[in-house]
């Protein structure tokens, strides 16, 4: 047997705790088979009790995260803290500049420091695995790094937050809306008490960043993802969305174009008999496009402690095999900047919904400022209004849905603009995009 | 630069011809990101005009493939020739005695000599990687052996033969019988002249012996793979399938039970809207039920010059990054025998299609066979017989769709038989399994 693999772990909440489950339950089949133990050289969180609660108050404890990340005797640092700045940070990068490897399942460090930490794992020679930082159970990290290694990719994209898939899917099944949905989401613990970094597609960008950069080669830029979050989805466009064939998921989406990179989390439809599109609740799906091995689809599960905790465990058996990858595949002083694509030239189909007020000529002057940015319509329906919806004296306006031929954003913008300067409706107008799968 | 990998590849077919391709659009820049050229080093083929058409004939030339898997210089002899004795075996072996490394597609060889061969390899030291072998450009191979390496694995199926799920499609979305499909997908070179392989299940019983060694830590054990293939389905049970909420799939499925491993390859219903019914033409895909991961899927090409060689090429990536894996993950020495499960003590639904004779009680005796084995009945249809199909004189047979609630297939085929004893349909008795996802 080969010298015993030690790591030291930081953070003993859900994943933390999840590892060292799977290790109670794998670790000495898994010492067995890989013909070397695993074991734990030290613990730290932030409260020396969850280790008792833990059973785990024999192990060497540690205070101060740093000090673990550069204890004698650890060969892996394990990161489970979370956060981009303070004490994970300044662990990882201690940790990486005692020459010891690091697993983290710390997507908002990497997509905020990536770069210069990757460095520091090549100039120390040692590995910085991240496969818990990205969707969870699925290998999307290793898929990219090794198993399309020989691939250029042409676009990533998926569903990359349990709770705004978890929400999509319960307003499409219960024609419910979504305030509702998220309070529930919320009591199950599918949803924060602030659910601002997921509803509104944060979450979904850091993700979206590690893979971009993965996937082309470049430096990660979180702040080159444009973002939309689905707060402004109504049980109305769901319903629509439905009655055209499509289903509203939350995307996020990298592509090459001619310009440079297209990066957005945003709502889109998707076909309803796709196979992304029966992705449901909480889990994920990644999709890959490479010249060579065509079109990949990963499914499964998105977060939870076992699934994450898989993953990080397969991040520490990549170490104790040997062979030292370079983080993100390419060295860092290979990777290119990220040259961000003028999202107004993206090029798409469009779902519009419009609150369209009971004006003679209203639709004629609607279809008319279409017209006028080139833009052209494949079904335009007009719904009858819900009775008692209605808060005007007046007739309520009837919504009316959109689905555009493919044209260019700039178009789409200006045209809606022009509608609602018109006074032709009464609410801003919807729009989502239409994603070509 | 660490100093250049040196490949031998013997077999310039469809892969051969497609790693060639991949190797000229990408072999410079996978050079400078891995810090390490991939030279070829000898290729060879039955035809030595191969090389001529493809523009190699400057490199050196072999006629024997043992000779190539030899050669100095050569570090790992990619095997592209197929077949599970002979040349392909041999050199293989020779290689892998010569201690290099060899990268091979082979689904066969590995099928019936995995083991022996994997014992080579770890006695040497050397990698015996397949990630071609099985499902194409789909990267499951190492997402067994490495993404999900800290799993207990207790559940693996898939689609692993496009051709079958090509021809099953198409009989779907045309409502076209068996052989008009097959000759149609002959004609699109998406059947071999000869289809048997395929189309009765071997192809993915050879893939699915592999993803049951690996998953479950077994010696590869081909027969003790239980074999349908689709030639036995039906357009009338498509469309009964489809009326019931169904889609029909040929799945590889290989489960621990308490009795041993289940592994069959048959035709199953799966529900319309489940994700795995979506995958559609020659698209494979294989999920994985692991114990802290959960229910992962991968959907892929899986077959084609472009995908096969994609995973050619990070096989060969994975060495020149250094680290030897174990090609079956667990040492040979470790792997437990298969043991076989009794299929009769299959648990499950079953869908069943019955030409019931027009006799005065004949469905009151079948419903009766039933009971006497315990088999109770979710639904029963009785379809009118299509106008112009009887073939007798008297009323024609009515076909008679039962779908029944989770039993054993012991009862189901007694159930069966005695049905078929006593004269009360006249034609044997269709049994398609239903697949719990």
């Amino acid at each position: 047997m080969k010298h015993p693999l030690t790591i030291g772990i930081a953070g003993l909440g859900t994943v933390g705790s999840g590892l060292l489950s799977l290790l109670e339950a794998h670790g000495a089949r898994l010492s067995q088979t890989i013909g070397r133990k695993i074991v734990i050289g030290g613990v730290c969180a932030r409260d020396r009790e969850r280790a008792r609660t833990l059973g785990i108050e024999a192990l060497p404890w540690f205070d101060d995260a740093i000090e673990l990340a550069r204890a004698p005797g650890i060969d892996v640092f394990v990161e489970l803290i979370g956060g981009d700045e303070g004490v994970p940070r300044a662990a990882v990068e201690a940790a990486l500049k005692a020459k010891k490897h690091v697993v983290t399942a710390n997507k908002a460090l990497l997509a905020k420091h990536g770069a210069t930490l990757a460095a520091l794992a090549e100039a120390n020679g040692v590995e910085l695995n991240f496969e818990a930082a990205v969707a969870g159970g699925i290998p999307v990290i290793k898929t990219l790094r090794e198993a399309l290694a020989a691939n250029e990719i042409q676009r990533i994209y998926g569903i990359l937050n349990g709770t705004c898939n978890y929400i999509l899917t319960k307003m499409q099944e219960d024609g419910r809306p979504f305030l509702s949905v998220l309070g529930e989401a919320q009591a199950k613990g599918y949803a924060e008490a602030d659910p601002a970094f997921d509803i509104g597609g944060f979450d979904a960008a850091h993700k979206l960043t590690l893979l971009a950069s993965l996937a082309f080669g470049t430096l990660p830029a979180l702040d080159a993802v444009y973002v939309e979050g689905i707060q402004t989805i109504s049980a109305a466009d769901i319903e629509a969305a439905d009655e055209l064939g499509y289903r509203i998921k939350l995307l996020g989406v990298a592509s090459r174009t001619p310009s440079g990179i297209e990066a957005r989390v945003t709502p889109v439809l998707v076909p309803r008999n796709s196979a992304i599109a029966q992705v449901a609740g909480v889990t994920n799906c990644v999709a890959i496009d490479g010249d060579f091995a065509g079109s990949l689809m990963l499914i499964g599960p998105g977060a939870g402690a076992r699934a994450t905790a898989s993953a990080v465990a397969s991040d520490i058996l990549d170490i104790a095999h040997g062979g030292v990858l370079p983080p993100f595949l390419t060295p860092v002083a290979q990777l290119r900047p990220h040259i961000r694509a003028d999202l107004s030239q993206h090029q798409g189909a469009y779902y519009i919904r419009l609150s369209v007020v009971d004006k003679p000529g209203a639709l004629a002057s609607i279809a008319k400022r279409m017209g006028d940015q080139g833009v052209s319509l494949e079904s335009l329906v007009q719904k009858k209004p819900k009775s008692g919806t209605a808060l005007t004296l007046g007739a309520p306006p009837a919504p009316v849905i959109l689905i555009t031929h493919p044209t260019n954003e700039r178009a789409i913008r200006s045209a809606l603009a022009a509608i609602e300067q018109d006074g032709n409706v009464s609410e801003r107008p919807q729009m989502i995009r239409i994603e070509k799968l």
